[in-house]
């Protein structure tokens, strides 16, 4: 109970800090920003020493390579931190925009303008950049912030933490408007996506299985992140070198992230002038290939997919590759296994890549064109907090717009309905 | 299971349609919204025999006067519902619209359209019109609908859905765009707010306890719709005629919607000179008043406020009176008892019209108007599906534009990244 007790006055402080938070000026934010970019700079070795207490603790734990160099920072990764908070400083301030507005037949003024959510929860894994990220748009969108990160980057996510909030501070900011949970209890997640009178929205950040737990306990509202199980259809009258270029930049370019491409889908008319060159050049670099019947005949490297390929995010490189006769077969597999992410197309025909477009129900919809591109920076919104692959309130990479909501100002001079 | 079971395959079939729905031209949904108008005025005796059969069943089990009005259907309601049908096939169709886009350094074009939700659950009690005026919404938005009335209305939504479905789909609409849950079973609304493989947003429409029961369960995304607890604050410099015409029409013109006034709040300074003709003019009109110990004073009639009434959506002649010492006194009881739905001050201070407007929590914040405007049709949106007080996705009086989601499509030609 300590711990539960401990989060809902964390959760009530955070609260109590956004509304004044929400009507801070721009000036006031941004030179927090700038203040907090300059602070982690300067307190670099300090982050590094808490950073190396946690490498040492997850090393001695056997964490896998990948893990570790996600956890680990440098001197470079907090100066691309502080780069990032620079970055969001220089965007402009979504709060106080006018959306739109109108005189109603009575004479009513009525205003629709960008708010602040109020408190955004963030739950995330081992990366510690996501702390410095997620304190820096929620700020600038107004937001006070609860940060739940992965206990073995507890260590470095204080000492982040830590720096940002003296910062903030001294810049005029409210420090309970940046809470930090130490708990490592996992009960203390289930307690937090529960507090629907603190906490106005939850992102998860990490892999499916913390997603789809925080979607089936949260009673507040989630927005859904980053399980991405992206396709490539290669339609029968691609551009056979285009589609090799896409597909392997989709796969290989960094396999890691939400936006990489799982599963190869290719038109049987073409599978055999293009899959075996596909083929080679993707076992050259590496990649381990589940294919249908059709591809295993193509090469004897090639392994059986089985349903669980179709459904695998593998984030490494491993690739399921099936052979479609035709594109409504492609449309029906991308809406049995796609996780509503990102999907692409390469073809030559106007009526499919209308049809794809038209019909794929995913966040980002691509013709002739990597998968990859699926990004807050890359679409040129500046900064991301993270990719919604739910409907509600934001589809795609979120920015600063995506941390607001909107509310109806109303002036009269006495009229009554 | 059995009823468990059907409504898993119900919400199946609404996904399967939805497909087909959302790329369906906006002349077939218009044809089809007129056809479903004509039909309910074709079939009016039907449906009203129907609704008489709930009618004396809800008699039979003691229904109050108010729900059994709420209950039943005249002529003129059937052709009310109709003419709602007609107005919504007159607005412009949301789908396919182009919210923006652009062109990226490397020549991909992006733009951000928007799309149908897909499937949406309306969760409801008595009101049969909810059922006519859901399927008109959602079906426009290019959705697929699935409703669950309440059990006293079973008789009328099935009468209402069936001469809708024929008609719909006689005009063009898959048959199973539109799915009625006949079961009474409670355990019903449980399964169904947790299919989230095929359910994409559930709207209740009701009362506390379902809203609350629906959040506190659902782990399909949930819009909160409708409660409110909405106030009315008199401040010190009002002119004392118009606060009286505001605060009269926001209490007694309909106290049994969702935003009428519950609580009028009252600077002390102008407290004796406001007050005695204002809770004559209430108690004149039927009002019972519950007042804090200060206007207790003013009149013998006043019944002493409780905790229990701050917290009230009386839904009727009942009003509860505070008097407070200055706006921030105001400001913190609203924080504490408003459920983020209406409120507004009278004021002919500049300073603290502006202050109440930027930090009143709410969806509409009125300055010199009655909290009774905050409607779809009085804000111009010619619809309403409900009033969201969440702050995700949608905020205020949802109308088309709302039940719609987003996606990006972007053309290239070949880039990688």
């Amino acid at each position: 109970m300590e711990s539960t007790q401990g989060i809902v006055l964390q959760a009530q402080a955070a609260k109590a800090a956004s509304v004044k938070l929400g009507i801070l000026t721009t000036q006031i934010k941004n030179d927090a920003l700038r203040a907090m970019a300059e602070a982690l700079c300067a307190r670099k070795q300090y982050i590094l020493q808490q950073n190396k207490t946690d490498m040492e603790t997850a090393r001695q734990s056997g964490m896998k390579e990948a893990m570790l160099d996600r956890l680990m920072l440098t001197e470079e990764r907090i100066e691309g931190m502080a780069a990032g908070l620079l970055k969001v400083a220089d965007l402009p301030d979504p709060i106080g925009e006018v959306l739109n507005g109108k005189q109603l037949l009575n004479g009513l003024q009525m205003t629709k303008v960008r708010v602040p959510l109020g408190v955004i929860a963030i739950i995330y894994e081992a990366r510690p950049n996501v702390t410095a990220d997620a304190i820096g748009l929620c700020l600038k969108a107004g937001n006070a912030v609860v940060l739940k990160g992965g206990s073995e980057a507890l260590q470095s996510n204080k000492a982040i933490v830590g720096v940002m909030k003296e910062a903030a501070e001294n810049a005029g900011i409210a420090a309970d408007a940046i809470q930090f949970i130490e708990s490592t209890d996992r009960r203390t997640v289930q307690d937090l996506i529960k507090l629907n009178a603190y906490i106005d929205v939850v992102i998860p950040r990490g892999g499916a299985g913390l997603i789809n737990m925080i979607v089936q306990n949260s009673t507040v509202p989630v927005i859904e992140t980053g399980i991405g199980v992206c396709h490539t259809f290669i339609d029968e009258s691609a551009e056979l070198l285009m589609a090799e270029a896409i597909a392997f930049n989709a796969k290989v370019s960094r396999p890691a992230v939400c936006n990489a491409m799982e599963t190869l889908l290719v038109h049987a008319k073409i599978a055999e002038r293009f899959l075996p060159q596909m083929l080679e050049k993707f076992l050259a670099a590496g990649v381990s290939i589940y294919g249908c019947a059709t591809t295993q005949k193509l090469d004897a490297r090639v392994a059986a997919a089985t349903e669980e390929d179709w459904q695998s995010e593998y984030g490494d490189l491993r690739l399921a590759i099936k052979v479609v006769n035709n594109i409504d077969e492609a449309l029906i597999h991308i809406a049995q296994y796609g996780t509503h992410h990102s999907e692409a197309i390469v073809t030559s025909s106007y009526t499919n890549a209308n049809r794809f477009q038209q019909e794929v129900d995913a966040a980002v919809v691509y013709v002739n064109a990597s998968t990859r591109f699926t990004d807050g920076y890359e679409f040129g919104f500046g900064a991301e907090i993270g990719i919604s692959t739910q409907k509600l309130h934001a589809r795609g990479p979120m920015a600063l717009a995506e941390l607001t909501s909107t509310k109806y100002l109303v002036k009269g001079e006495g009229q009554i309905r």
